[in-house]
């Protein structure tokens, strides 16, 4: 912890900043200098608000030296993790692609969905049974007869199966019949989700919030790991800016400042980032490009049709180019598909 | 609905899109410009998906004509909502001030937090029993007992309460006690939480989201009005921008602007707007400048011990100083305090 | 400056920062923690790139203690500045309102807008010669022309000209008719233009550009005054973000902020930081009750055949409505108007 | 031109829109919807401001149907542009890459960096003589013999010459040294500059503002198109988001979307676009990966010892590896390098 005391400021608001510190258990190192005074402060924990010391009188500013995360940071596992699920090694060698529709919607559309993908050469099959719709009036999802559908066609196809749950009381639900359990971007500060998902013992594909911070979406990910479960998996899906022509900006920069900061892996999702299936190819070659360990990407047999997100998901045939790019710009990060 | 093609787009693109409408169920009329093809539809609903028709070929933008929110827009009650509670009236000619700690942490804390702010003027009192927090190592609330405690606090001082709800699972016990249910910003787009809240007969304060839109707002307004609870009050707290000297950037204009769109009353929160106690009180006058229906500020008798927010929370004589400010500015919106 | 090192940086990595530091003059001061080691620097200066330091191995990250721009800074004159031009006193105890067209077009039109922001109480007049238009097919200004018209007017109503400088060629000309310099939003950081306005003699009126940080704003106003030019009075008129009903999102805790930072006048703008008509009143009021030193204002006897920006020009008696309930707030923040 | 009326506007309102359109010279189409009446206009320009309508009242919204731009739309050269410059060619079948430093220091500095780049395969070297500095105090360039230096070291090389025109009065110098001139970030709104600009006869790179639309990127495009200079080279460098970790967030986005709406080529700046070194190889590769046009990448033979920038500036070897890596990828989009 260090302050950072304004020019001019008193030794009696230096005294009441250290008073604090004291109070609060940290040893004090002042260090005063021509302009301004700095106080540095070492504790033994640092789950304090810097906020509380800035508004104090003839503070300038106040720095957390410590990081508010720890079992994320890069520095527990320098090596890096890689979560096993099956034969699927996610932050491996291998680019981990997962694929599918928006929505379980029928037997028939989730059968051929997984036939799509399973023959273009993902490994897991994506699709919501329950569905977060900003509309109270929109498609909400088949619920566990879609997690069933969803369960028995990624069977057929040798894949295995990703699906989100919207609710701590979906998790049971949604664990019987998904391989791995995903948080939504909306969902990503939904502290009793998270902390119910680290007693699981299934891995988490946590998705970064349109407005979150990467050190706010690694923070999410230590609410899940201190209970326990350390297979989380990050995911990029695009942040809010002012630039309006896509649904969101899709932050690709965020997959290298992960992969720094973070053991964690982390995917991509271009088609939320996009919003848009005309964007959805290059950017997902970017975020491969960028060292992505992997993409989670919307596929439908017949988007002009689909109940949900039908604009952002690839017809069948982009998805099998979109595999043969990658295929070609995979080997430039040492990595395969 | 209006689809507007591109330049140049060809017969067949322009029946593509045509097709795809009546499929829906609109009603068609084609207008042929110089330069531009234009589509309306008119349909019995519009509970679809723009982008669906901004992927075709041949298609430069399609714009939605109806709101996607109706009970929520200012045409389904010109006149306005005021929000009952007691001899509170919410949306009416009093600017209503609901004040407190951020948590409820002591019998004696908050006894004396409920007189604070009851003899200064406010009607109702906050306070959080439940917390989300975003570290997991922070102090997360005193549950049911804090829920207790603001009660009794509240009926001493002849106040009303508001506490928030961070999870579908906590309302019953929350409803027990608190007169107005809170959502907070991170659960704006909790549809699960929205939707059970419709289904409740008491107000909920309804906080704007750091990144929603205020489109999104009302429509996380309609989810609750939706299943039959119309009390539903909205409130600015600060959105997330580049500009990182405060956590937030208080969106002012979303008062006037929520006034216009929606009949619902629109109340500010400065306390978390700016996150500085320094900044609160010229944010909670510029609120009640701009015509805010109330104020949600956090008062803590001693904000330097407080155990969670203590940087944003005023001191007694700063609320007191505050309410007598706005005794002078309200009269300049027709209002009182 | 502060550097702080990651979690097991080794120590040639320390080594290599003390090096680095010495190299640029710092007397350095290790503080070797449990967990961090923080190297503290003590410099003749501080205009070096914080980021050279963060980039380097081992390094966690850098804090610049000083603020980088000095004479703008609160300290340098903590009584505040008052600008003084003519009669007009900016960041004294009356609130100053500058008001008049966007673009200057007829004699009659301003001749016209003169009188009737004279009559409600304004005692500058503003109007555009030069028109930073963003399409090259709309209205540019009408040059020195605009400029005698807007002079004569002002003189025949006994008022005080601002009038934009697009470009360091125009200042002589600009100079020649008004009594205070505009530098508009998109040349906030046109350092050519502000280092040339240090030379002259004429108070500047700096807004803040659409995405400048308050930091950014202060750096721009350090630049003129490192000319010696020290009246400097800002500007905030809205600042870019993700919500686009209004063009812009008007950043009302600017003013607070920029206030207790800085020792400079700070104004706001309500016009263009709304862009909407109707949202001019309620912002223009909320300005006022968060503290700023004055208004500017766009006000047209007809907006709705004004040349440009119209649609956030005040008619006439909306602007004498906005002074009546300017009149009321001014008091609770201890100002006239 | 599109107007929506609100619902249950009246028949004066919609008459009131009517007769402005008429005298604004638009030819009116009107449909009456059972909710809300649309009015389409046609007429000879669209050089209007929307906001005049959205503000009248009874009116919902309003939208422009033809783009504000028209030379640099696609549909004006539908095949795209391929901007050609001595033997290289931006926007044909190869990515090209531009690179060298921030500024030019020394004359062994640059010869230097001429040297590395050229012989890694960048066909062009950028340099800045005039720099746009944030704060006062810093280096600001060479000025003229900057460019001498700068040409020279290109033509021993045999590589051409990009650099920046920072202000209207530097464009004829420049043009004697350069290539190719460059308009940075914070003048793409200058529209002095760019007036000027389209009276030369040298190709123009211009980059995206932090805060600018890709509809004003366009537009600052067809500025420099409508004097008559049709070499326009766009270019992505980051955009100013929420997230700090990185200055700015680079949009890769951009890249795809400017290429679909604009016939003009595409560059981006990753140097620029994340501000740290360690970033900039990640964000080239996915630059690329998107189908950017070409790259243009800061490289010093000792960053750490750069005048400006050099946290951002690749070392040698590290631009060696990255052309390495690119010729990789670019197969992918079907391009060489």
């Amino acid at each position: 912890m260090l302050v950072v005391m304004q020019e001019g400021a008193t030794e009696p608001q230096i005294q009441a900043v250290i008073d604090r510190l004291v109070a609060l258990g940290f040893a004090i190192h002042r260090s005063t200098g021509v302009v301004h005074t700095v106080l540095g402060g070492v504790g033994p924990m640092e789950s304090f608000d810097p906020r509380d010391f800035e508004v104090m009188d003839g503070v300038k500013e106040c720095h957390r030296i410590m990081s508010p995360y720890k079992l994320a940071s890069r520095s527990f596992r320098p090596a890096g993790t890689v979560v096993k699920v099956g034969d699927v090694e996610i932050g491996g060698g291998k680019v981990v692609v997962m694929a599918g529709p928006c929505s379980v919607e029928t037997p028939e559309q989730i059968s051929c969905a997984a036939e799509i993908v399973a023959k273009a050469g993902a490994t897991v099959i994506r699709g919501g049974a329950f569905k977060p719709r900003s509309s109270p009036y929109s498609f909400q999802g088949l619920g566990e007869e879609g997690l069933r559908l969803l369960r028995k066609a990624a069977d057929d196809n040798g894949l295995l199966v990703v699906s989100e749950v919207m609710d701590r009381s979906q998790i049971p639900l949604v664990a019987e019949y998904a391989d791995i359990l995903q948080v939504g971007a909306r969902n990503m500060q939904n502290f009793n989700l998270l902390r119910e998902l680290g007693n699981t013992r299934k891995p988490i594909l946590l998705k970064r919030g349109i407005a979150a911070t990467i050190e706010e979406l690694l923070l999410s990910a230590e609410y899940i790991m201190a209970g326990g479960n350390y297979d989380v998996i990050l995911c990029e899906r695009g942040i809010r800016t002012f630039e309006s022509y896509t649904r969101n900006t899709m932050d690709i920069s965020a997959i290298p400042i992960v992969k720094k900061l973070s053991h964690l892996p982390m995917m991509a999702d271009p088609s939320h980032g996009t919003g848009r299936r005309d964007k959805v190819l290059p950017m997902a070659r970017a975020a491969v490009a960028a060292g992505a360990d992997g993409l989670i990407i919307e596929v439908h047999h017949d988007p002009d049709h689909a109940l949900s997100d039908g604009a952002q998901s690839l017809r069948p045939e982009q998805f099998t180019l979109l595999m043969e790019q990658l295929r070609i710009i995979a080997p430039a990060v040492g990595r395969t598909i």
